[in-house]
């Protein structure tokens, strides 16, 4: 990529970004749209438009108010999860800022003003041009200067060190702090329980549950559920909401026609599929028999189904928070495959169906998801490097000469030879992670938060493994194919060599990825066009309203994984090529204000794992680390630098500093600490029957099921 | 070693043994003897002589006794530690007995009938004698017969694992059993606490601790002793005890000389060094004075000790089983470095001083003593490994000629060539295992039992490095020197092939081992003639009496580590020299035999750890078995055999085997189920005050400075 298409790139990048931030200062001054641009703070019951909302708005204000945002009022309004969130973008953003200080004054000048004859001359191929001047490959092999190299890899080692230690201990204080607040919490109070053995001397899975429960904890235990087959209920459930629904549009419809037409129209539809065959009928009169006839056949299935078809898994009450913490982190049974207890989570997010899964089964299929992991991540990188060897300009019109006068035009070359790989490239990866969260749901994790987790760190390891290396190295394959054929293994030296070449190809990846992407989610242009089609033409109730606008949550399983892409990228040409430092520092910190407008006015949280995500982040931004601390071993000894040896200390001690960090604080994220639930008065003690309650799930909620159930039991 | 010395070595062996026995028969039926032979039931409390043992005796009773002993005879008797190394015993000793019955038929006529001329002519240095035929280094390179010991292996593996399997889960059984006990234990009400943070809000740690737990579990807190800073206060008390026995001996000499003539004679003594200077003085009326003196001086420092020397560790009592168990495996703290809890040791094996120890400290002296021990176990090699080169006959002729006169008769020479290098080992091993214990108990373990598994971790370690290693090199090491200095990293190879001309010498080893050591082991002469001695010349009281023959326990620290290395060397030469296997086999069933006499009759176990010992065990032998399977791909890579490949996966399938045998069935063994604790009730609601008073050290045990304690803190 030469200089040209280099601001070519930048540029529109920017544009873009500039017009979208007008049309967002514009668009969420108008009341319509308020719905789109304020959502969470409309479920929140809070006025949208507060303080200086009501008077004239510039386009800067959303800076302004994400600015003066407290951590407090993140927590108060999306979670602990989102405050993590903003933990990690603020850490990252530290340390690329504190790096780029140093780096980016020291290293350029330095890698400017070195004369190497050989880079322009000898070697034609890998001819540098303006920009790759001011990277370190223009230093000469076993050139002095390698020394400052070696100082900046310390540099931001260590500065990264300082503030994940900081960030981790910040977070666990967080953490704390939710789980010790004084409002009951259900699932403090909640167990999951698995791996119920068979057991022939009780009548039902129930009695045997009660009846160990109580034997173990004799004060403290208060109720259980077990868990149940909910497939035919569930079914007869999403039907009979379904008819309500209807029913519900369909009078409305009727009203509305009454108002014109003081009989009213009578709604009819057709019976058939899609309503477009079969017989016509009255759509209330349906609607009202066909709920009449579902609503005696649900509860009859409700009954059976909490008799018959309860299975191996359940979920347990305690009285007492300290209780609850300890018995999750006790073992129960002396053999590990029954009566396994976990700490609950939150009954929203609780996978129902993943829950009677037995010990050996989540073995099995954890070693079957993991060996599909790992052949997508080694087989996704072929397809991938094709396309980014097939991409650049050259090799298309090379291989579809077809295409050649549509190429020599000169604007479509250079906005295609901006743009060409990194769009292929982000569709290619806007693929995968629905498939991923599938992956972790099927390993048997009991969480959306905990499956959300997984997929996110299988998207981390294949984006890293695909993306940077695989661009990185394909992107010089055609250049270097016989290279790689004779030694298949250096590929730190191949990764280090192929490094400078691609420098700008991703400080372009970055800029657009924070122009473009966050320009798109501040201004929610393509949920407010959805919102507004629907208004006009689907929307009937206000039900129908709200879940037009009702928006998603912040996406952990996507969102972490493209961040620490950015951020793997950007710490792998830290020192390498220090022009990368401030892009990477703008990503972050732009991002972090973008993310505060949405966590605090638009998205809402599906769940709250207090902070759960942030060793898993933790282990992640370690990995990076250490892919750019072995890289710049094998960078260095490719420039032959005889003091290499003296970096090698640097992956050991991220190893050890990794290890210690776990071992200091890691217990505490993966059970409660129970000082921390003890250590503060509940405000009131909480009402048993509302905690148990709120974790029957919905098909199953009828009162008058559930209270005979009760009668038998108890 | 020829044939003659094997057979030398062998009956001598026995002669010592019959003789041995037949001394055991005659002194055991001794009355004066009783409290050598039946120490363990005397303590008892039962009656030494029971059943047949009143009429006439023969030198075989106690065989048949031992042998219709039952498994809750032992855990009655000794408790379930013992009857955990009758576990493992007979384990080995089915392994090898199974082993052996299809071994030692078809490999020892396949090995024989094999014509291998290239064995005996060409190598003249590496020729066979007569028991080298028996063994499988007398199949051609490439035979086919190398079949049947890629079967062996396999045969030897799989019944290591079915074995080793039942053997778990009858341990976990043995285990549960005596945890659910309906008799109460005071460290099953009790937990250690350690690190405890510094406060500056609580006025003594004695409240801080009070205070933490009493919010953590505020109904089943009962009470809490904090660790105090005990050398004070032990000084003063050991001098009183002191003075307290040598009163009441010079009562008790009083008395007797009052019998003689009716005033007494009076008593005196020096108060000098070891009552041979100084002044001399009456010695009942000085030690009345000196307890005098010492009492309130004990009292004073008791007082001064629990309220001003109070350190960051407690024991804590709950008054619940289950809460205590469940204390003992949940964080109480959020950092790994403050509020450890561990579940409490019984009070008598509870190391106090290891208590305080903080986090850091523990681990640095934990990193500090492996290092150690790594030193240890690498450099006591080489004089090892000089000792058995210098030690045979041949060597010692070379190297020491002024011996040669007395070496060449006749007699000197075989009993020397049959003994002295095993005699050698044995004197050299005996060296080891306090400085091992001492180190282990350095890392800060708080338990003896914890410490004494460490040291005989280590032990096993050293041993299999040092013994079989060092020994199986070190015994061709002047043949071979040279080839070691080639190839240092083909200790595999190295081994495979030294391995089949140490047989004979490692299956005299097994025969001494129990022909020599279990029959001492029995006839307990050592213990016999000290107890005589100090019976006639030492002891005045019956106090003194019961000391000298009071027995010691077991020693795991030593007895497990040697039958480790036993079981090692078997199992590495079961294919190779099939003959050792009846001699393993014998050394497990003859040791069966002698322990269960040791564990009902006379030894009295210091510690019960409820069979923690056993998953230690579990994993020595799995290694022994590695160590074997990696081995025989030496031995068949040496053998030029080319279907080697096949025996691979058997070191794979051993690791597999271990991690699951550990995540099924270690965790029960690292804490306490809550399901065991709570499923039976106890049989009477526990006095707490005596379960507390039983973990107050001796020191510290008078009650009046406790009560003022409990007055002022309460």
């Amino acid at each position: 990529m030469d200089l040209s298409s280099f601001i070519t790139s930048l540029t529109t990048s920017f544009i873009i970004f500039v017009i979208l931030m007008v049309l967002f200062a514009y668009l969420c001054t108008k009341p319509g749209n308020v719905v789109v641009y304020y959502p969470n703070r409309i479920l929140k019951g809070m006025d949208p438009w507060v303080g200086s909302r009501t008077k004239t708005r510039n386009p800067f204000d959303w800076i302004r108010e994400a600015y003066s945002s407290t951590e407090q009022d993140v927590v108060n309004l999306s979670g602990v999860d989102s405050a993590v969130y903003f933990v990690f973008l603020s850490t990252v953003f530290g340390i690329l800022l504190i790096s780029g200080i140093l780096l980016v004054p020291v290293l350029i000048p330095l890698a400017m003003t070195e004369k190497n004859p050989n880079v322009k001359d000898s070697t034609g191929k890998n001819a540098f041009d303006d920009l790759d001047k001011l990277s370190m490959a223009h230093l000469k092999e076993k050139s002095p200067r390698l020394w400052v190299s070696v100082i900046a890899c310390y540099w931001v080692s260590i500065v990264s060190y300082v503030l994940l230690w900081k960030a981790y201990k910040h977070v666990s204080d967080l953490r704390a702090a939710a789980l010790t607040s004084p409002e009951a919490k259900p699932e403090q109070f909640a167990v999951l329980v698995r791996d119920i053995p068979f057991s022939s001397k009780s009548n039902s899975r129930q009695e045997q549950v009660d009846e160990y429960f109580k034997t173990i904890y004799p004060e403290t235990f208060y109720k259980s559920i077990v868990v149940t087959e909910n497939k035919e209920v569930n079914k007869i459930y999403e039907e009979l909401e379904d008819c309500k629904k209807k029913l519900r549009r369909a009078e409305i419809i009727y009203a509305d026609s009454k108002k014109v037409n003081p009989e009213g129209v009578v709604q009819t539809h057709k019976t058939g599929f899609l309503g477009l065959v079969g017989k016509k009928v009255d759509s209330i009169k349906y609607y009202n028999e066909k709920i009449d006839e579902l609503t005696p056949k649900l509860e009859a299935a409700q009954k059976s189904t909490i008799a018959e078809k309860q299975q191996g898994a359940a979920v347990v009450f305690f009285t007492s928070r300290v209780t609850a913490a300890a018995a999750g982190q006790s073992a129960h049974a002396r053999m590990i495959d029954t009566w396994t207890v976990i700490d609950a989570p939150e009954p929203r997010q609780l996978l129902w169906t993943n829950l009677p899964k037995t010990y050996y089964e989540r073995e099995v299929r954890q070693y079957v998801v993991y060996f599909i992991v790992f052949l997508t991540i080694l087989f996704y990188m072929i397809p991938i490097a094709l396309i980014s060897a097939f991409t650049t300009l050259p090799n298309l019109k090379k291989l579809l000469p077809f295409l050649k006068p549509i190429l020599d035009q000169d604007a479509i070359r250079t906005v295609l030879g901006a743009y060409l790989p990194q769009i292929t490239l982000i569709v290619f990866l806007a693929l995968l992670p629905a498939f991923l969260l599938f992956l972790s749901k099927a390993e048997g994790i009991t969480s959306q938060s905990h499956a959300e987790r997984g997929a996110s760190g299988k998207y981390f390891y294949f984006s890293v493994f695909n993306v940077f290396i695989g661009v990185t190295i394909g992107g010089t394959l055609f250049d270097s194919l016989k290279e790689i054929e004779k030694h298949p293994n250096s590929i730190v030296d191949k990764l280090a060599t192929s490094l400078p070449g691609n420098a700008t190809f991703f400080i372009t990846f970055v800029a657009l990825k924070f122009f473009v992407g966050y320009g798109l989610t501040l201004s929610r242009i393509v949920p407010l066009i959805i919102f507004h089609l629907k208004r006009k033409y689907l929307c009937k109730t206000e039900e129908d309203l709200k879940d037009a606008w009702l928006p998603g949550d912040l996406g952990y399983a996507t969102k972490i994984p493209d961040d620490m892409l950015i951020l793997t990228i950007t710490l792998c040409y830290a020192v390498i090529a220090p022009l990368i430092l401030p892009f990477g520092a703008i990503y972050f910190g732009l991002g972090w204000l973008v993310s505060r407008n949405q966590v605090l006015n638009v998205v809402v949280p599906k769940y709250e794992s207090y902070g759960k995500m942030w060793p898993h982040i933790h282990i992640r931004i370690l990995a990076s680390l250490l892919l750019f601390q072995v890289t710049m071993v094998g960078y260095l000894g490719v420039k032959k630098f005889i003091y290499t040896p003296i970096i090698i200390p640097l992956p050991v001690i991220t190893l050890v500093f990794g290890f210690v960090c776990s071992t200091k604080f890691y217990r505490f994220f993966k059970t409660t600490a129970l000082e921390v639930v003890a250590s503060r008065e509940l405000k009131e003690r909480p009402n048993m029957e509302t905690v148990y309650k709120s974790f029957i799930p919905p098909s199953l909620n009828s009162d008058k099921a559930l209270v005979e159930h009760l009668d038998e039991s108890v």
